[in-house]
C-alpha cells in the first residue's frame, strides 16, 4: 500500500515545523541568556518527540528540558527552574500554569502552543537517575542516534494508526503505547507495516530487547520492551492488557483489508450520536442503569484518572457482593468539574431476604452466642446455622446512597481526594434523566463515551 | 425429667403388644408348617423393631424372615420365599403387594397391619453377606443380646423425639437416622438423655464404635457409627450431614428447656395451614417461585424420592448457570400421582444480553474462526474477544420450558424413570395458581411441605 496520502495530512507541513522550531529555539535561546545573566549552571534542549520528528501535525507539544549538573540541590532546581520558565513565558508573552509530575514544570501557552518548561537533572545514564523526568533526556537521544530518517514516517504511521483505534497514548485514562514504545516498536520491526504483521502474531509475554540486555524475566506483562536507556525497565509495564491485545486485533483487521479500507484505519470515524438514540439503546438492553454525577477535585488528570476508576470499580464491588449484579460499569470526566459513574445492572432489585450464615453447628460457644443473639427464626443448612435476613436495601439505588455517607463510605476505596466531594455533591439519575443535563447532551465527548460503552470495539474494526 | 407419662404414650400397650405378637407368631407357625409339607429347608423368624421391643405404638411393621442355608440358589430362595408368603397371606386372608428390595418380598395387609414376609440367607456373619436384606438377621440378634431391658424405654424415647424434630428413619426421603443406628447410640450411652447431653457437643466426624474395631478411619462421614456386626460398615453412611446437624441442635435445645416445654418435643407441632397464609408468605418475600406439577411413574418410593431430587436440582442448578439466581427450591411427591418441584428466584427476568466468551487473541487461528462465524460486534475484555449474546430465554420459565423438551432435556440429569413423563405431563404455575388444584390445596402433607419450605428449622424448637 502507498501511504503517501495519509502522510501528506499526518506529517507536520515544512511551514508548522518551521514555526514550532522557531518557538523553541527562541524560548532555548532566552533561557540560556537569562541563565547566564544570573549565574545559573543549566543546560537547555529540546525533547520529546518534536526533538525527536515524531509528531503528528497538529501534536505539537513544545518540551524544553533544563537540565542541572547532577550535584545541584533539588529545591535550587526546582526554584530556577521554574524561575527561568516563568521568565521565558513572560518574555514570549505566554500565559504559564504550573504543573507537577515527580517535581513541579510550567506549561505555557506561546501563539498558540503549548510550551513545558521542565527542569530535570543532566543525565548520561539511568544509573545517575535522579528523578523519573530525566528519563526523557536518555530516551530523546537514543531515538536520535538510533531512528533512520525514513523510519520517522512509519512511527507517524503507527501513531496514527494506534490513535485513530484508542490505543495510543500511556496516560492512565488511555493506559495505551507511550510514543516511545512506538518508536521503539519501528527501532524493532523497521516499518509500520511489518510492525503490524508481528503484532497479528503477538503472543503473551512478547519481548523487545532492542540493546539485548536479556533481562526480559525479570517482567511478567504482555509486552515485555526492555528500556533500551536502563535494562531494569519495561517501557511495556503501563501498557493495560486490553490495550495490547486491541492492537494486535486492530492490526489484523486493517492487514486483512483492502487499500481503500486501509485508508480508513486513518481517519476518526464519523458519528453523529443523538442523546434519543443513546437513551433508546439502553432501554433496549432491558437493564436498569443508574449513573451518579458528583463534583471533582481540582488535581492534575494524572491524579484524578486512577481516584475516578478505583472508586467506579469499588462501588461496582459492592454491588456485585450484594447481588446486585453488575452488567457493566465505567466512569467519565470532563476533568475540568465532573465526574460521572455509570452502573448497568442486570439486577436491581432484591427479594426481601438473604441467608445469613452463622457459626456451624460443631463449634457450640459460637452457636449457643449465635442463638442467643438472633430470633428464633434460624434453621440448618448441611452444618450450619442460618436466618432469612431481610435486606436492608432492596435497590441498587437505595444500596449506593447508604454507602455514600460520611458513616459508611469506609466501605468501599475512594480516591483520597474524591471522598468529600463525592458524599457533598453525588446525584443519582437514570441515564434519561442525567442526559436532561444541559452540559452533558451537548457534551460530545460524553456522548462519544456513552456511545462507546453501548458498543465498545467500534475503533478496531472500519 | 420423669419421662412416665411420655412413655405411657408412646410404648405399645400390653394388648397391642399381644395382638402384633399373635399375628406374628401364627405367620411364622403356618410358614414351618408349609415348609415341612413342600420339603422346603428355612428357618423362619420374627425381625426388626419388634422382635427387639424396641418399637413405638403404632409403628407396628411386623418384619418375618424367611432365611435358607447359605447353598441354597437366589432364583429358588426367591421363588419359595414369595410363595410361602403368599401361602401365609392367604391363609391369614390378607391382601398382598410384591416389593424389591435387593430381591422380591410381599407386604401383606393384616387385621390392619403390615406384615412384610422376605426372604433371605440365613447367615452367622458379615463375611457370609449374600443380599443386604441379610444383615437384618444380625442386627436383630446384636440388639436383642446387648440391648438391656432398661435400655428399651430410652430407645422409644430416643426415636419419638427423632421422629418430632423430622429426622427419623433412614430411607431417602428423610435420610435421617435408622432405628438400629438409635439403639446403637443407647447401647453406647446408655439413656436417652445421657445421648443428647452427648450429642449437644458432637464434633464432625464423631466416632461410635461399640465392638472397638477401630476402623473409623476407613469412613469420613460426620457420623462414623461403626456396624458392631461389620467392621467394614458405617450405619451412619445414608445419615445427611443436615439431619445429624438438626439433631445436634434439637438435643441443645431439649437440654436447655424447663421440663413441661421438654415434653413438647415428644409431640407433633400443632398448626393449621391455610393456602392463604402460604399465599401471603411467598408474595411478602418479593420473590419469584414457580412450581412444575407432573405425573409420577409406578416406582417404589425408594427409586422415586432420588430420581426427584436429582431432577429437581439439576433444574436449579442450570437455572443458575444462566443467571436467574435461586433463592430456594426443593420438591414433593404424594408418591402415588404427581410430583411437584418449586423454584424460588430472585431474578426471575433476565436483561437482553449476556457477554459471551471466544477465544484469547493470542491464538490466532481461533480468533480468526471466532471472528469469521460471528458479526462485527465483537469487542475485547482483558485478552478475550468478547460480544454480546441476546438471550433466547429471558425469563426462568422460557428458559424451563425450553429445557423440557425431547430435544433439549439432555441438557438436565433427570431421573431415568421421570424423563418422559416430565415432559408430556407438566405444568408450570405460580404458587397462587398451584393451589387452586384441589389435590392439593387439601392436601394438608402438602401443605405442610410448603409452610417447612417458607418456615425451615420449626421442628427443631419447640
Amino acid at each position: 500500500m502507498n501511504y503517501e496520502k495519509i502522510l501528506a495530512e499526518i506529517k507536520p507541513t515544512k511551514k508548522e515545523s518551521e514555526i514550532v522550531h522557531k518557538i523553541a529555539t527562541e524560548a532555548i535561546n532566552y533561557i540560556n541568556k537569562i541563565a547566564k545573566k544570573e549565574d545559573i549552571n543549566v543546560e537547555t534542549s529540546l525533547v520529546g518527540s518534536i526533538a525527536k520528528d515524531t509528531w503528528l501535525s497538529g501534536n505539537s507539544d513544545i518540551d524544553i528540558f533544563m537540565c542541572f549538573p547532577l550535584n545541584t540541590t533539588l529545591s535550587y532546581l526546582k526554584e530556577k527552574g521554574l524561575f527561568l520558565g516563568y521568565e521565558c513565558s513572560k518574555q514570549m508573552n505566554g500565559i504559564a500554569e504550573e504543573h507537577y509530575a515527580s517535581h513541579p514544570y510550567l506549561t505555557s501557552h506561546i501563539n498558540g502552543y503549548d510550551v513545558d518548561f521542565v527542569p530535570c537533572y543532566n543525565i548520561d545514564s539511568a544509573e545517575e537517575l535522579k528523578s523519573a523526568v530525566d528519563r526523557t533526556i536518555l530516551h530523546t537521544n537514543y531515538i536520535k542516534k538510533h531512528l533512520k530518517d525514513a523510519q520517522k514516517d512509519e512511527v507517524l504511521l503507527l501513531k496514527k494508526f494506534m490513535s485513530e483505534a484508542g490505543i495510543y497514548g500511556s496516560e492512565f485514562k488511555i493506559g495505551g503505547f507511550a510514543g516511545y514504545l512506538c518508536e521503539m516498536l519501528i527501532l524493532k520491526y523497521n516499518t509500520f507495516e511489518k510492525t503490524l504483521k508481528s503484532a497479528s502474531n503477538w503472543k503473551n509475554k512478547t519481548i523487545i530487547d532492542l540493546e539485548k540486555y536479556k533481562t526480559a524475566k525479570m517482567f511478567s506483562d504482555p509486552l515485555i520492551a526492555i528500556d533500551p536507556t536502563d535494562k531494569n525497565r519495561n517501557v511495556g509495564a503501563a501498557l493495560q492488557r486490553e490495550k495490547m491485545a486491541q492492537f494486535i486485533i486492530a492490526s489484523r483487521n486493517f492487514l486483512a483489508a483492502e487499500d481503500e479500507k486501509r485508508i480508513k484505519y486513518f481517519k476518526p470515524i464519523q458519528k453523529q450520536i443523538k442523546c434519543k438514540d443513546v437513551i433508546n439503546q439502553f432501554k433496549d438492553r432491558k437493564t436498569k442503569t443508574i449513573t451518579m454525577i458528583f463534583d471533582i477535585p481540582d488535581v492534575s488528570v494524572d491524579s484524578l484518572h486512577p481516584q475516578l476508576k478505583k472508586t467506579e470499580q469499588s462501588i461496582a464491588e459492592k454491588l456485585e457482593d450484594n447481588e446486585f449484579s453488575v452488567f457493566k460499569s465505567d466512569y467519565w470526566s470532563d476533568e475540568k468539574n465532573i465526574g460521572v459513574f455509570i452502573f448497568e445492572l442486570n439486577v436491581y432489585k432484591q427479594n426481601k431476604y438473604y441467608i445469613h450464615e452463622g457459626p456451624k453447628i460443631w463449634d457450640k460457644e459460637s452457636a449457643d452466642n449465635f442463638l442467643a443473639a438472633h430470633n428464633d427464626d434460624y434453621y440448618i443448612i448441611e452444618d450450619r446455622i442460618v436466618l432469612n435476613k431481610e435486606r436492608k436495601f432492596k435497590t441498587a439505588k437505595k444500596f449506593i446512597k447508604s454507602i455514600l455517607t460520611e458513616k459508611n463510605i469506609h466501605a468501599i476505596k475512594v480516591g483520597k481526594n474524591l471522598k468529600d466531594l463525592i458524599i457533598s455533591s453525588y446525584e443519582i439519575n437514570n441515564v434519561e434523566k442525567l442526559l436532561k443535563d444541559k452540559d452533558l447532551k451537548d457534551n460530545s465527548d460524553f456522548l462519544n463515551f456513552l456511545d462507546d460503552f453501548l458498543n465498545p470495539g467500534q475503533l478496531l474494526k472500519r
